[in-house]
């Protein structure tokens, strides 16, 4: 860290140019962090909720010019809840925020990784309780954070029956998620955790029903991150999150832009 | 900025959580940095250009179950290119990444803004000369960043007639702009430059057929940034801008989440 610290001095002393004169510029892009984007891409075969308006991407313009110029333009379509999105409290919780209504306080925060892929291996029944957190949540003196749990879900995103579990000629579904208690224990006893993030469809298990992680983390004003990608692999502390979803003023959730900012390995 | 490096080290030495421990989370919530939202909300009010396909919010379920429990769910459709959006390079060149495409690298960035207002004064002829700017941009060894141009527009945004400038009866156009002078001088003068943005709903002036300036910040790879919310002050100088569309894989443009972290005023 000391040897960061004087990069960091000899950085400020020697930069005076405008485009990154100030401390933070001068920090976040002293070469020692990078930007891992964690968000699935928007097209046609991105995966959606069983009967959810899909996204549908409508080319609406291209066209060449007499000129050599171009001009091009779309229009689309979609439900809030597909995709890598965000799930607003009042997703499940008539008091809770709108997607629109989320301070940047509780958006720009530390991000922690529990990376249970080893433990879930592949199996789409597992469902994660309080004993295999144990090792981890042991600190409640934080600043605002969230924190995604990692299945080792997002290699089956190009597969949406693999992914979802979609059963034969039914809308059952099967992967992995959290179990009520994991969620009663995070709102309960770790008050600086914000959100909670997955690299599946759905916080709650898919053969869930009632829902009770959603239902839960939303009364507790917590936001729910689904179908993070995580197909790259990032340190589970120390990375700083960036959860900016479309500004739907009064969304029940919206497509999100999921970015983490990490420390380089040295 | 020597009492904040100061801070800095006395907050690397006491913090010990884990939400917040590595350099970045300490320095970023520091309590010296703030994030200011430089997003208009979508609704159905939203300002799209004429014979757009607008943002059109469809209340889908809103649901109070027997026992207790919410649920609530919306889909919407949109054109790429209204409200506070990222123009891709593709937009207007055929050659051009697509707003799924472009690298994070020229996504979170120093901001820097150029404060047009006083000058334009509520002209919506004013359109923007290099004779403006020579009091500013006189450096060229910077990293990446992105220039937002003022013109003191955004406190029309919920006045369409107005913020446009649409005559009666017809779909012509008049709101500030850039001239193509501007858009050729930065593009071959400033290199390190990735993006432009304005508070009016081009960057092309409303009367403007040809386009000019997207065509040649289109064709240099940068992006453009359109309809940014520039009712709260910021720094000139010092802030860092994340610039997080929806990831439309082929995009043309995309709805987009703009946030500077600026440092708080002393």
């Amino acid at each position: 860290m000391s040897e960061n610290v004087v990069v960091l001095l000899l950085l400020m002393q020697i930069s005076n140019n405008y485009c990154a004169r100030n401390e933070l510029n001068i920090f976040l892009f002293s070469g020692h962090y990078e930007f891992v984007d964690l968000t699935h891409s928007f097209d046609n075969e991105t995966i959606y909720w069983p009967n959810s308006l899909n996204f549908v991407f409508v080319k609406k313009i291209e066209e060449l010019g007499a000129d050599g110029s171009w001009y091009a333009a779309n229009d689309f379509t979609a439900g809030e809840h597909g995709g890598t999105h965000l799930d607003a409290p009042y997703h499940f919780y008539r008091g809770g925020l709108h997607a629109g209504e989320l301070p940047l306080e509780k958006l720009i925060v530390p991000l922690v990784i529990v990376d249970m892929s080893a433990k879930v291996n592949d199996d789409p029944n597992f469902v994660l309780y309080k004993e295999h957190l144990d090792y981890i949540l042991n600190d409640n003196n934080g600043k605002p954070c969230i924190i995604i749990f990692k299945f080792g879900w997002s290699k089956y995103f190009n597969d949406r029956k693999k992914y979802l579990g979609l059963a034969e000629n039914s809308n059952e579904l099967n992967f992995p998620g959290l179990s009520e208690e994991v969620a009663k224990w995070i709102t309960s006893s770790y008050k600086n955790v914000v959100g909670l993030g997955v690299d599946v469809a759905s916080v709650d298990p898919g053969s869930s029903k009632q829902f009770p992680v959603h239902k839960i983390t939303s009364r507790h004003g917590l936001y729910n991150i689904e179908n993070v990608n995580l197909n790259r692999d990032i340190p589970e502390y120390g990375c700083t999150a960036l959860v900016l979803p479309m500004k739907i003023k009064l969304g029940t959730g919206a497509p999100l832009r999921l970015v983490a900012i990490c420390p380089k390995e040295q």
